[in-house]
């Protein structure tokens, strides 16, 4: 999916909503915990609820990996099941040396069809630019993450007065262009926000940490959005266990669609 | 396993050899691809032609990861088949926020049963913490890595006139003992390699990069070794693929046996 294409999502849907699927066994309704494969029945219904209301979904790999190859097969009809319409990112924040990364590029993009991944970028250019060999793909790369310690280095100062995460949208910004790379901006940096948005004007940015973490979506949307939106904003817990009872899709419709109307607003006011 | 039963079996083998099981599926020998596994079988047969002399198996997730479910049930038969008293390395380089964080090392301490995992360190310490929650397993963190890229931000200088990987040494060292934590630096940095001996004087560092990256043993070791050894030293495709034929499992017999002779040299000659 190209930037355009999903420019025109966003208008036609009105939203920036991704839906993180964070899908943790141990958080299933029961009456589902009987099925095959309960992963992928509550990942069906929870898109199936959400669809209307959001342009992407966010698989986060740890949750699939923590379940082995059982995990691995739930991922894989997730994936297929997911409306070819919406962007779908791989939360899998890999990065390793080049025929490594080459694999993991393999794995996400090839294997299972994601239309991007999450990258680390400490270990350099090389690391990052074979996620970038494949056509119509995306890079996603962490630059200013929504945790607590994202301070401990990313807020580093180097010699020339810029923060480590600076250096990161410098030397990124060499490596490809606004088409195929995104950044991740956590929600929770409001205040940096806008200054990031200055470095980086075309590019996409991943949001994590509305809700749950604290992020306010109104005062980050205002400093982040550009003409093309420019924000895919994620929500996972929020969404996904709004209910935690039978009516788990219902709640989770309810809470996207809120959302949604809340983004409808946000586009109006501060994307023309 | 510890600090004491790691050193314990470097001194009883002469060897501080890690095989690194980065297991393509398209090289594996043809008499091997009709099986119903090739990719354990081959692994079997590494692992039985190579456990005399070296101390640790490295699998490289990646490998696995790119095969899907069968790639994780390969990984899974691998670790079971590793004799008990070998050191596992889960080369993963993962890192995310807390939650995430410790499903990963659910997945490959619990599930899996690795003794250790690479991790990366850009999201700051509570991405790094929920690794070493787990009694008895290790985290070894990456520092100064193997590859070209290593430079453009391990090499940063902040405005205290330090490396970004040496602010990495710094902080780590507040949150976990020579006992939890090792590091991953790389033998093509043999210039760095002593003055990060200075930082972190107990560390156990796992050392890539020699052979095919062009890593220099005799140097890294003469410059890197502690009182207890302290290196362990991967070699992965030098070992694994010395022939692509079917006398594979010899060819990386001799390989190896090779590696450790050189090492019980250098053991003698720097770690006493």
């Amino acid at each position: 999916m190209n930037r355009i294409q999903l420019f025109d999502q966003i208008k036609k849907k009105n939203s920036y909503l991704c839906v993180g699927l964070d899908t943790d066994i141990e958080k299933i309704p029961k009456h589902l915990q009987k099925m095959d494969d309960p992963v992928f029945e509550f990942n069906k219904e929870i898109i199936d609820a959400t669809k209307e209301f959001c342009i992407a979904y966010k698989p986060n790999i740890a949750f699939y990996e923590s379940l082995g190859a059982k995990g691995w097969e739930s991922l894989r009809k997730t994936l297929a099941y997911i409306p070819k319409e919406c962007f779908t990112i791989a939360d899998a924040k890999r990065g390793d040396i080049g025929n490594t990364s080459s694999l993991y590029a393999r794995a996400f993009f090839r294997n299972l069809s994601f239309d991007s991944i999450t990258v680390a970028p400490y270990m350099g250019e090389d690391s990052v630019k074979p996620f970038l060999e494949f056509e119509g793909k995306w890079v996603i790369l962490l630059i200013h993450t929504s945790n607590k310690g994202s301070d401990d280095f990313q807020l580093l100062q180097t010699r020339e007065g810029k923060f480590l995460y600076e250096e990161v949208i410098f030397a990124s910004q060499i490596w490809a262009t606004p088409d195929q790379m995104m950044y991740v901006v956590g929600a929770t940096h409001e205040e940096k926000m806008g200054s990031i948005r200055m470095l980086a004007p075309e590019h996409f940015f991943l949001v994590p940490g509305v809700g749950a973490q604290g992020g306010d979506m109104a005062a980050i949307s205002k400093v982040g959005m550009n003409e093309q939106c420019g924000l895919i904003v994620n929500s996972s817990r929020a969404i996904i266990y709004a209910s935690i009872k039978e009516d788990f899709a219902e709640a989770a419709r309810k809470e996207s669609l809120k959302i949604q109307s809340e983004m409808a607003k946000l586009l109006f006011e501060y994307c023309r």
